[in-house]
Order: C-alpha cells, then sequence, then structure tokens
C-alpha cells in the first residue's frame, strides 16, 4: 500500500533516496558474505595450505607406496607404521577397503580350489596361519593405534589369552569350502604351545573354526626360531607324511616364504604389524 | 548529488518506492542465483548419483583391492586388466602413484645397499630385469589402454624393435649407484637374442645404462620356456660363476621367484601384464 506523507518535499526525498542506498548497502553486503562464502570454500578446496588437507593428500600417497611396499615384501622388519601413515592404516583396516581386498583374494583362491580335483587318499592338504589370518586381532591393535605403538609381548599375551578373537568371515568362509571339498586342513601358528594351546582351540571352536585336521602350535624346541624357519620346518613334517600342500595363506611374508611352502601361496593384507 | 525534481508528490513517491523494489528485486535475484549455485554444489558434491561418481567410487575401491592382489601375487595369469579398472590404472600410471610407489621401493632398496660391505673379489652381484624395470614401456602401452588390450606380439615386437623406451629414472639412479658401490650388475631379459639383441643394447646406452658388467637375452636354446624357469636358469649360471646375488629387482613375479633368486628381491609395480 501507499502512504501519503506530511514531510516537506525535499525531506521526503532524502528520506527515500537514503531508503533506497540503505537497501542496496543491507543486499550488497548479503551479496558479499554469500560471496565471500563461496569463494573462500573454493580457495580452501584448491589452495590447501600445506599443514592441513594437503599435507593429508601428499601423506595419504605416501602412504599408499608404503602400504604396498609392505604387501610385496619390498620393506622388511619394520617396527612401527610411519606416523603419517596411522589414520590411513586406520581408515584402511576400518572403512571397507581392507574387507573389499579380503573378498578379491578369497574369491580367487576360491577359483583356485574349484581348478582342484582332490585325490581320494586324504592326502590333499591345506595351510592357514591363525593371528589375522583365522582369527582377527583387530580391536587389540585398535588399542595400539593399529600398529603405530611397537609390539607389546605382555599385553598382547593378556589379549590371546582372553580367547575373544573374531573369526575372519571371508577366511572362515573358504575354511568350510576347503574341508567341503575334501582337503585336511592344518593350522600352523606361531604361537607359544604351553601358554596358548587351549584358548587358541576354544578360540577357534567357538568362532567356528571346527573339522580340520590339526592345530600346530610352537613348541618348546623351536621356541626363538624365526617363522620362516619354523614353518617350514612344521610344513616339511606334513610334506614327510606325504601331504601335498595345494595352498598357503598367511598374512606375514614369513607364513609364506621358507621351504615347502605349497604349489600356491597367498598373501593377505596386514599393515599393522611386522612378524620376521 | 541531491536533485530537485519537477513531478507531483504522489508520482515522485511512486516512482521511488518503485526504484526501492526495483533494487529488491535485481538484488534478491542475485542473492537466489548465488545461493542456487553453493546448493546445486553441495548436492552434487554430497549426493553422487549411483551411476556417476558412486559407482567410480566403488569401481576405484575393487581397482585397489585388484592392484593389490595383482602386485601381491594373489592372482595368477591375468590377460587384461578388468574393464571397470582400465581409467584407474591409467590414472595410477599417469598421475604420479606410480612415481611414488617407485619413489619409496627404490629409496628402501637404497638402504640395504647402503647396508652391504661389498668384498673386493668383484663377486658381488646385482640382477635388473630390462622391461618395465629399467626401461619403461608405457607410451607402448598408452596405445594399449593400459593393459585393457590383450599382448599383442606382433606390435610389441615393432616397438621394442624401435629402441626408444625410456629409462625409469628412479632405477637408473639406482644402477648407477649399484656400479659405484662395486657391484656387477646383470641385466636379465626374456626378449629374444636375434631379434633383440643390438636394439636393447643399443636402447640401454642411449638411456644412461652404461658399464653393466652383461646384458642377457634369450638365446635359441631357452625359446617357449616360462620366465620362472629361463630366469632361474640364468641365475644358476651366475651363481656357478662364483657371483653372489645380493638383490634381484623385476616388475613381474616370474622375475623373482624360482631359484637362486638372491637375497633380496624387490617388486616393482604393473599392473599393465603379467608374464608366466
Amino acid at each position: 500500500m501507499f502512504k501519503h506523507q506530511k514531510a516537506g518535499r525535499g525531506q521526503d526525498m532524502i528520506r527515500h533516496k537514503m531508503k533506497i542506498i540503505q537497501t542496496e548497502t543491507i543486499f550488497l553486503f548479503l551479496l558479499c558474505v554469500v560471496l565471500k562464502m563461496v569463494t573462500s570454500k573454493e580457495t580452501l578446496r584448491n589452495h590447501r595450505p600445506w599443514q592441513g588437507g594437503r599435507l593429508a593428500e601428499l601423506s595419504s600417497s605416501y602412504c599408499l607406496s608404503w602400504r604396498l611396499a609392505v604387501e610385496t615384501d619390498n620393506i622388511h622388519g619394520w617396527r612401527t607404521v610411519p606416523v603419517q601413515c596411522l589414520h590411513d592404516v586406520e581408515v584402511y583396516m576400518l572403512d571397507g577397503q581392507y574387507a573389499s581386498d579380503l573378498n578379491l583374494i578369497v574369491e580367487h583362491i576360491g577359483n583356485y580350489v574349484d581348478g582342484i580335483v582332490p585325490s581320494d587318499d586324504g592326502f590333499d592338504a591345506w595351510i592357514f596361519d591363525v593371528d589375522d589370518t583365522c582369527l582377527s586381532n583387530i580391536f587389540y591393535y585398535q588399542g595400539k593405534r593399529f600398529g603405530g605403538d611397537p609390539y607389546d609381548p605382555q599385553a598382547f599375551k593378556e589379549w590371546a589369552s582372553r580367547g575373544v578373537s573374531r573369526a575372519i568371515p571371508q577366511i572362515l568362509q573358504l575354511f568350510h569350502k576347503l574341508i567341503l571339498s575334501g582337503f585336511k586342513v592344518f593350522l600352523i601358528t606361531g604361537r607359544d604351545e604351553t601358554t596358548f594351546g587351549q584358548t587358541t582351540l576354544y578360540n577357534l571352536h567357538f568362532q567356528g573354526f571346527f573339522g580340520f585336521e590339526q592345530l600346530i602350535l610352537r613348541s618348546e624346541a623351536y621356541k626363538g626360531q624365526s617363522g620362516v624357519v619354523y614353518k617350514s620346518e612344521m610344513r616339511r613334517k606334513l610334506v614327510e607324511q606325504g601331504y601335498r600342500i595345494w595352498g598357503n595363506v598367511g598374512d606375514q611374508w614369513s607364513d609364506l616364504h621358507g621351504q615347502y611352502v605349497g604349489n600356491r601361496t597367498f598373501k593377505l593384507p596386514n599393515p599393522m604389524y611386522y612378524v620376521p
């Protein structure tokens, strides 16, 4: 509505002009605020400062390289995850890529198994490692910054004694497929027999690992030996008993190197720790 | 400046009110346009449609798994890059991650070399593969969709005959470091001696690979043998001559498996093709 006003013509004009200027100013201010929001966002996106996203991006590229180098056995004897990769490893383990990697590997192991015709002599064998192959220690390593803290034998002993490690579902499925296909499955672990024998057996059974031929733990005689030497020796004994090792699955290269490694070895990812 | 007008008071007021409304409308319109730009951008970012970014994201997760499985030797005998990973492999090879991976591996090889004290008997040896280890075939594979097309022996023969493969700079640097450190460097390639002997030697020299002990190519006697068998045989001969193989670098697992592989093997990435 248009309202008639009593004030003089000059004053009236000034008031109206002022109103136009006020309106223009408010809208210009709002426009500036919105434009500032847009441009500052763009600036952040395109020219992130070194100490922020850009570093994270570079770090992620470095950490992808680090993980690849670890998984391809190009880096030996590392003790902790590099500090700039702690977040990357955590994200890798929890946000789906680790699971995606396991899915694909187990799919390919399955295809390989399907191509084998086991004989009926009962000597077709398959080998799995236990820790982070059959049973996941991810909840333990969550408390150790996913490999950011150095190996803590006492804390790991306490964790393993609880027998609460979860089955890695993809491997549990493969395990049952192998047993149903007629393979004799052997679990070979570096865990100490006296300390962890009963707990490990209980943990495996409780998590659904039934029907394997033997759980082989480290006895007194092999204490202090490297994984490569100890596991080669355990496999040698199986081969001498007449077993044909068709496949060998582990998360450490020390599970898969050495003697009598089997017809095919499969490396599961583990960027959290290194066992020599 | 304020300008006195002759029009009647009512008309004057209407004109000024109209001007306020016009100004408000223009600014409101501009504000709406800018707000629309911001919100539509955010929508695009947060709710990508399935057939776009989200699919690419999922595909990328699968392709990361595929590349890891290939590099860890969990997949054997593959012939072409999976179609959904063609873009991923191209980006990997060209956009810096491949270079970053090479940098890290060669840095770790360098650290390993620094820890070796070569003897002065001249029998400390190092082995490199040639294709995609010393010399890059990336320009050739660019024309083959970075591994999307199956192996084309005739086309590769033509490419190799041109002798224009470029040095992989990180490896060239390592090569010179080894020679300066007193190692005898052997290059072992599956390339046919009769067809490619001269061109390969020329290509290597032209790219800066001088001073190696021997370039070993596949002679008639080893034609048709798998990479693992042929290269094991070549290494056996070196070991029988008294050489100590400290390191062995290749882009294929067939360079690094078999007998007499050396004290340490180093797997360079190559998601473009598989040599049995």
